[in-house]
């Protein structure tokens, strides 16, 4: 046992105000870094101390591993906590700071590295009994080998160049007869983008979720999983509304992927909290995607179904502890769902909006939890994320959940920039969304902007009315590209690791 | 069942947003009513509707039951919740409301009358076997016959005045042989004071604790509890700091005082929310107090533990929906804390202070509820209650409960005024509350304004060692007058029906 007694946060915003809540309540100083964008920032008020650590963007600040370092040193800091995003995944920060004498709360670079690498993690996993989509093992360049994968596995498939990344050289197939047309231009895309031809074949999931469990390991070689978190609403393959539990797993389903979840953390000897993510088809058969080794943006979902602290079960773990419970003693209360305030437009196609927020009154009351890292009169820095707050709303059950949330949506009072909450009302609002049957084509689907301005109270049948009259004249019936959704965005493989996902 | 389509809240400040924000989550239209100095109150620009009744004081607006009934039948309210004092226990304002077609939210005026009287009260629960503070069963003039009860009782014993009220007429005594000398001084300050030397016997609780079971009715018998709260912290007889579940009960004593805490619910047909009121002594042995027949002041670390919205559950109890759930449903989950914010000055025998807020910002993140009716730049009016905010936080346990109340009570910034959050920070910090060991009599044992002096954040040593000799100098280490707690308050039985409590 390392007692921590004064904690870094390697990050800003909302996610350093929430760990360093959580380190004052345990009597553990804190530490924050800033960009000079974020001089007044909230997160540098809440802190013991505060360290300019440089302009923005963030490879001039959020993201110099080394200098970071040199400031705990300096301040005798114990431990650094990353958040998510910025150095959280990196490896290489995690080994330095770990050889420095520093605590890092999260896993060991061993198990970051095997996790960041698609190939790797499936190799690790490989002993366990862990569903994957179908497809090719290894990448193919034969077309007739490809094509006869493709009869196995069975239509519809999806080809992607094996060197991809930005849906650049992926193709979805619906039939045989389509298929030597489309591998040749998947093909063809892949040589022009990435000078190499190979690509991979996997099974096309048609109506994919979304779904992830949480996991917490400690050193001492136990592991549990938290249940699950429901994110298949995104927009722009980035989540915007989460919930916990999902309206549709069954309890067996539920125990299934735990075990799956805690048997992939086990194959990386996990410690920390991580996140494994799944795909479930239209039967609710589930497929390992990856393993976020971090603290997850949506993490107070889990938090209040659970009345776990993630983060203060993260450095009691990092201390040597074990975990404060066992898996039976775990159960699941009520009902959370979490919308993500941004700072964009959903009326212009989710483009990030700039400026400053001349009101900003956050709901309160039961059921309500706002974690945010602004205040009023502020402004926007255009260098990050847009993401300006997280709204939870908890209840006895999802439908008091969601009446939580619209309440709570209806009193946050913002203006001077746009965000996601009208957005995130139409959403709950949202007939497939009150059903559970929706997937990560919630927008494609449903969404156009034109529903925003049917009045707020107006009642769901004339929403519903003016949805579908907008779909037939724009016959967005049926799923475009955008629709493909989780298997698409996960195409492109950790080729974002610093972005807030 | 009669749908409630329009609510209106007989009451002002936080108890009237909370009520109004559970009305919202479910659809229903909020009418407030406030007077001209609450004009723009929160809970004003909250509803949808307002009406002002009159001038402060209470007297001639938010007490004005035929005006507000007359507000009702003006704009089709369908609904009256009353919140807590005001008009919440006027079973003659409930009848009038009833009786103009309108939806009490709360008991039948039959209820509300039996329990607001003690001798009713006690006469209707005579049936069930629900303890009571052993006693003379009527009032005695006999100083022979007080003496022979008092020796069958066993020493210490209360005398108090039959007709009393405000401490006047009660002496403790502490053994036979100064029994004669404060049964005179009893008798006579009751002649002086009332015009009848009657007075009660019972045995006196040295070590009070006031400790409190949440129960639930419904229009079709059902009756449930949801557990006790602990409000043994109380500053000039008035709750400060409660919490659920209690830190010393077992689950059996909680078994216990949760059945007769049913029995005494039934003893009266009672349906809504209400309290049933008992004061526990060091042996855990329990007594019952008394039945607050509407919602209390605590109710929100009710509701942390429970998951159960209590106003939602008052409010389709009333439309003639059964209680959501069956007693064997629910459980403890977590702890919760409460400490009321009032503008009082802690270095000043808690007397009320009033000003404007300067500054108002309210603590937020994992575990913290805020319960308000305030906003910034507001001036505190004079004519009421002076609670602003209830700050409630909860956590997987006690220990973590406590350490977010701290970190929140620093987060909480309040400048224009006093309040009790200094005291209330005294009170988590001290080992005597830590323990769960504390009772009625912690501020007479514990309490002077010296120890908010010393540094906020210097150690628990130092302060302990200035109390210490606090307590030596000042010889306050035994219990005095005021440390009587819940036995003298509850004389003043419902003395100030519509006070705050």
């Amino acid at each position: 046992m390392k007692k921590i007694h004064k904690l870094l946060v390697a990050n800003r915003g909302e996610i350093a105000l929430r760990v360093m809540r959580t380190a004052r309540e345990m009597g553990i100083k804190t530490v924050a870094i800033y960009s000079e964008a974020d001089r007044l920032a909230p997160h540098v008020k809440f802190a013991d101390e505060a360290v300019c650590v440089g302009p923005p963007p963030s490879n001039q600040s959020y993201l110099l591993g080394d200098k970071i370092i040199q400031i705990c040193k300096d301040l005798n800091v114990d431990a650094i906590h990353p958040g998510y995003g910025f150095l959280s995944e990196n490896a290489a920060f995690c080994k330095k700071v770990t050889d420095a004498g520093i605590i890092f709360i999260g896993p060991s670079p061993e198990s970051i590295e095997v996790m960041g690498d698609k190939l790797s993690s499936k190799h690790a996993v490989a002993k366990y009994n862990i569903p994957m989509v179908p497809g090719t093992p290894d990448a193919v360049t034969d077309r007739e080998v490809a094509k006869q994968k493709s009869k196995d596995i069975g239509y519809p498939v999806l080809i992607k160049a094996s060197a991809g990344g930005g849906g650049k050289g992926m193709r979805v197939v619906e039939n045989e007869e389509e298929f030597d047309e489309q591998m040749d231009r998947a093909v063809s895309e892949a040589i022009a983008s990435f000078g190499n031809g190979a690509v991979f074949v996997e099974k096309y999931i048609t109506s994919p979720k979304h779904i992830e469990i949480q996991v917490l390991g400690d050193k001492h070689g136990n592991i549990v999983h938290l249940f699950e978190r429901e994110c298949s609403v995104q927009r722009r393959h980035q989540k915007v509304v989460e919930e916990a539990p999902s309206a549709v797993l069954t309890p067996e389903i539920r125990a299934a992927m735990g075990q799956c979840a805690v048997d992939v953390a086990r194959a990386c000897n996990y410690y920390g909290a991580g996140t494994v993510e799944f795909i479930v088809d239209e039967k609710l058969d589930f497929y390992f995607l990856e393993m976020n080794t971090r603290l997850q943006v949506e993490h107070p979902v889990t938090e209040q179904i659970t009345g776990v602290d993630l983060v203060k079960e993260m450095i009691l773990i990092a201390e040597g502890h074990p975990i404060s419970f066992k898996q039976e003693e775990l159960t699941i209360n009520g009902h959370a769902v979490e919308c993500r305030v941004c700072a964009e437009d959903p009326r212009n196609n989710f483009l990030p909006d700039v400026g400053t927020l001349t009101t900003y009154i956050r709901p309160q009351g039961n059921g309500v939890r706002v974690d945010d890292g602004m205040e009023q009169g502020m402004a926007i820095p255009i260098y990050y994320d847009p993401m300006i707050a997280k709204l939870i709303t908890y209840g006895k059950d999802r439908n008091e959940a969601i009446d939580k949330m619209i309440r709570a949506i209806d009193e946050y009072q913002i203006t001077g920039i746009q965000t996601t909450l009208p957005f995130c009302k139409f959403v709950l609002r949202h007939e497939a969304f009150l059903s559970g049957q929706f997937d990560t084509r919630f927008i494609s689907l449903y969404y156009t902007p034109e529903v925003l301005d049917t009045a707020p109270d107006a009642d769901e049948e004339a929403i519903a009315a003016a949805l579908a009259a907008h779909l037939i004249l724009h016959k967005k019936a049926t799923p475009s590209q955008e629709s493909t959704g989780g298997q698409l965005v996960k195409s492109q493989w950790k080729s974002n690791r610093t972005a807030l996902r």
